[in-house]
């Protein structure tokens, strides 16, 4: 016997029918003879209703108050699962956040999770209950409100409970039946991955790959979670496999690259003519990072006479702020013009191999430079590196390094 | 400066402008000085929805289950009021059933409030600080589960609400501006009624004039607590009059019937020939009461050679069950035949005047007699009168009767 947590997303509790076809899952391995933990998000299109609701009310609303309403999506879905189960003949109870309890910080919207006094739930394991967490949610304990996790906040929850109560395996059922060397809509040739690292998981969910939530990642490998990525429409009597988030060491295949990704939610900005001088740095980046404005890429162009020029890409959100905060500093930083490109995207190679082997960007911007795309900035990391192109050619870069690396199917 | 209490039922909250528009209502007796705590439904529609997915899971769900789900409605209500409120420049926060908290006993779906601790709510009026209490749920504190206090439960929140604080009044906002003398759909003359002692306002509710559940004014009865039912359509800026509910010793007006209520969820059982000894009536009752069946209304024939007839009515919805279970129970009753009728309606006048008025029932047979209403059963206690008629002659006995007893507007 062995103890799991399944974690299912609001497609796959869109409706009650699709909840129903989740106690099949449950069913199934709880008739295996594990000890289950489900933690659901709201039904698909349930949160989005409920923020539209607070926005109408207020456009700067209170966020406490946000998190109650919206923690309610949560809340609904595990009483209707919890009755589906009984209904399968699976015993089964409802955990809210403040019932578990759930304990987080009180930054209220995207709050952080304490702890989570898993006690209760094990004690309903032996009683033979099955476990219905709502996801995304806790409590504040010292004022006692309902906080949220932000958006995607279930994967956290799901991986957070299973390191609390010890489980085996933390298996996220999602849309898509793994993770992928990169996204099959734009590579056909894509493979899903058997098993991915910790540590390249959490690079592809930063870098663009939507399958998981970043911070579900960064707990699952600080606590060692096994955690298991798998389609929630398969059928639940003949589940397939999915990609299994583990430990390096758990990984008998050695790719040098893992995976592609990408994002086109880049914007770049330039300035021309920067003083090469101690304190330019800190005059550009200081009032972006007042402003809330993450600066992902930062190039400095080799000094000349003294004077340099400096590219650095935000979100493309927040372009039009960033821009704006830059000009109107133009006499502290001291640059004679500011050039601007929102038709940018980052593609990335990750891939835990790339520790032990050299010259493993260099083939990239060879290739890449066959292909006639040119190369606006990179950066690199110890397990990943990334160029900034024109927007235009994304899949080509994509499909393009993705043969480069062996990641082809067959 | 006085403690005030503000209830809005669904249709008042149905849509966020329509909480916006609660907000400028409350905003108005915040700017008065009052001390304001709000009682808050679900929106309009929302508790059906849950309620269904709740059946649609498993006809049969689970009530603990179904709590957890169906509080979901006032909780959203409740934080889009606080957020509303401080949107119009009042500060407010929600307060939901477990964190305010409102003990229930352990009866999932209909519990009863066992005690409200008011003291976080009396802090935040220190604070200046509107209370937002979702209505219709509680917390029973030794499984630490959400409990519900059944259809209409929000108006005994409030009540019970105003109770806990000593709140001076408790306003009901509902879409009807009171109490009238009778439903106005049926008699264009029905008077709203500016006053009306408990007593009375408790045999309305349980007869079917459907403004205030029964169990509310019971409370409020207890408790002493001032009720005014009033409408939340009125202008914010310029409310109307309502309907107080109050002491007996409140009431100058002095009327011996104040109100004629009436329902049509009414069904009779007739048995011929029943042995009038000892121990029959138990024979016809009991298993109905086994069966979770109200018998309303019994009247029993004047014995006749050892034999009676028994009268009896019942739910409409309870109907064919009762006229099976005594139909089965033929052998153990003893009756020559067995007759039936769904089409009766119950008509009631009230009053607490009746105390001290003798022949306020015989005006009522003989007008209705003159207009050759058939009386079918009479019951009677100290403060009304009912009389089970066919039901096509509902409107006409209720308009006979409301003339009858000077209702009539002039």
């Amino acid at each position: 016997m062995s103890r799991l947590v399944m974690k299912f997303g609001g497609t796959s509790v869109a409706t009650v029918e699709r909840i129903r076809n989740v106690a099949r899952h449950v069913k199934r391995e709880v008739d295996a003879g594990h000890e289950v933990a489900v933690v659901v998000s709201a039904m698909a299109g349930k949160t989005n209703e409920l923020v539209g609701w607070c926005r109408e009310a207020a456009p700067l609303y209170d966020q406490r108050e946000y998190d109650a309403v919206v923690a309610s999506g949560e809340q609904v879905t595990a009483g209707l699962l919890a009755i589906a189960l009984q209904e399968a003949g699976v015993p089964a109870r409802s955990w809210l956040g403040w019932q578990t309890p759930i304990a987080t910080d009180a930054t209220h919207g995207s709050a952080r999770i304490i702890s989570i006094d898993g006690s209760g739930v094990v004690a309903g394991f032996g009683r033979g209950e099955v476990a219905v967490v709502a996801g995304f949610q806790g409590v504040h304990q010292e004022s006692g409100r309902i906080t949220t996790l932000g958006r995607g906040g279930s994967d956290t929850s799901a991986v957070a409970l299973a390191a609390a109560i010890k489980a085996d395996r933390c298996d996220i059922y999602t849309d898509v039946d793994g993770v992928y060397t990169t996204d099959p809509r734009v590579v056909p040739k894509a493979r899903r991955m058997e098993r991915v690292a910790f540590e390249e998981m959490l690079e592809m969910a930063s870098l663009g790959a939507k399958v998981l939530q970043v911070r579900s990642v960064e707990v699952a490998m600080v606590h060692g979670v096994r955690t298991y990525v798998r389609s929630s429409f398969d059928d639940p009597d003949r589940p397939g496999e999915g990609t299994l988030i583990c430990n390096e060491e758990d990984i008998v295949e050695d790719q040098v690259v893992t995976g592609i990704a990408f994002s086109r939610d880049e914007a770049q900005i330039t300035l021309r003519h920067v003083a090469d001088k101690p304190g330019v740095a800190a005059a550009v980046f200081m009032p972006l990072a007042d402003a809330g404005i993450n600066v992902d890429m930062i190039v400095q162009a080799v000094s000349e006479e003294g004077m340099t020029d400096m590219t650095f890409t935000v979100g493309t959100a927040d372009y039009e702020r960033a821009y704006a905060i830059i000009e109107n500093s133009r006499e502290a930083i001291g640059f004679s013009s500011i050039g601007g490109e929102k038709e940018v995207a980052k593609i990335s190679a990750i891939g835990i191999g790339m520790r032990s082997h050299a010259g493993v960007a260099a083939r990239a911007f060879r290739a890449l430079s066959e292909k006639g795309v040119n190369i606006r900035a990179i950066t690199t990391s110890e397990i990943k590196f990334s160029v900034l192109i024109d927007e235009a050619y994304t899949e080509l870069a994509v499909r393009t390094l993705h043969s480069l690396y062996g990641l082809d199917a067959a």
